[in-house]
């Protein structure tokens, strides 16, 4: 167990590091070898975990995806708003995350599939849709398909945005706008108010998460030690 | 008349080279050499024209702006609709346009000023909007900055999405989608009948426009051989 925990960290460190290159030289003038300096491990242990820089790559892409699943709520849409206002939260607080998002964006990224980040984003969206739709929360006119891509790909937007302006301070604030504009075109009125979408109601999730993950780590590090 | 025609010729030419070696190589990378080449003018000629190669990148993004006014509509968010569905268009045809875009987005693009795009196009979007209130179509919880922003964000994340998913094939379509989602929430609900927001009032915004960018274009050749 101590084993596979020591595996979990050399792969996150790496994973970290290599998010910071990418960041800094964009993915193209990226070399393993400045992420092995970095990372300071050695290039067995790195190919170990990842075969290539594409592999990297991949990996980074991956820590878009929620490490610690979000909590059902009654109206199947809240789960949407709260993925948008994590994601955001994280966008703010962990590199990792923020090099992910990065190299979706990144046109010099040639080689990598930056369709599949997307196109996962789009799916997980379209889950929460379809749910939703069947429990008579949606519109009738709602398109499933064309609804989950505009949602995804008007966050990203709002994400670059923010970046460019401020540095991504604004971030919940705009998702928070996002989501009172997209919500009232798809939620069939009465569910409307019962729906935190609030600035405020943003930070408290992004709270509750941090506190969560504090939890988990403190617990995990436990037995580690064992 | 010939010489100051022959000038913008010349002007234009460089910034379709420009926006040629941005595309390929990314901002960073691109060194004033290769725009030179790939022009087939002078030093002096360029300089003429720009000072630095940040210069040429303001140019560039400078291409982002129409360069045909829209007609003014009866009722004004529809202008708002016809500055994304041209853009759309433009985006799909025009590779100016598009390298315009790319390195507003470029996060290598350092030492450019890609808030000043964002913001010009911000401001726009909050001049339309802000038109629209004064003439009582808008919502009366809006708040014209929060939506300029989410407008500008919302597209540029969009169009990015397309370009990734499929080279920005179903741009046009996609703007349909965001704008079908984006203005029940801030028009009043009796003026939203009489906008023109789908997919084939696009699509014909753009012939037309490419329609009487052709009778320009003739009439200034006609004007240039005098």
């Amino acid at each position: 167990m101590a084993q596979q925990a020591r595996a979990i960290k050399t792969r996150q460190a790496i994973l970290q590091s290599a998010a910071a290159v990418f960041a800094e030289r964009g993915y193209e003038r990226t070399t393993i070898g400045e992420i092995l300096v970095r990372a300071g491990v050695t290039k067995g242990a790195l190919y170990f975990h990842f075969a290539s820089k594409e592999d990297l790559a991949l990996g980074v892409l991956d820590a878009q995806m929620l490490d610690i699943p979000l909590p059902p709520q009654a109206i199947k849409l809240q789960e949407l708003a709260d993925q948008a206002f994590l994601l955001a939260h994280r966008l703010q607080r962990d590199a990792l995350v923020r090099a992910s998002v990065a190299l979706a964006l990144d046109s010099g990224a040639t080689g990598v599939d930056r369709v599949a980040p997307f196109q996962a984003w789009i799916d997980q969206v379209s889950e929460i849709l379809m749910v939703a739709k069947a429990r008579g929360e949606l519109l009738v006119h709602v398109d499933v398909t064309d609804t989950a891509s505009l949602f995804s790909g008007a966050f990203s937007g709002v994400q670059a945005m923010s970046q460019i302006l401020c540095d991504r301070k604004d971030l919940i604030h705009r998702v928070s706008v996002l989501l009172q504009h997209f919500m009232p075109s798809i939620c069939t009125p009465a569910l409307l108010t019962g729906l935190g979408l609030t600035e405020e109601y943003g930070r408290k999730l992004g709270a509750d998460y941090d506190a969560e993950w504090q939890r988990r780590n403190a617990a995990n590090s436990a037995e580690t030690e064992d």
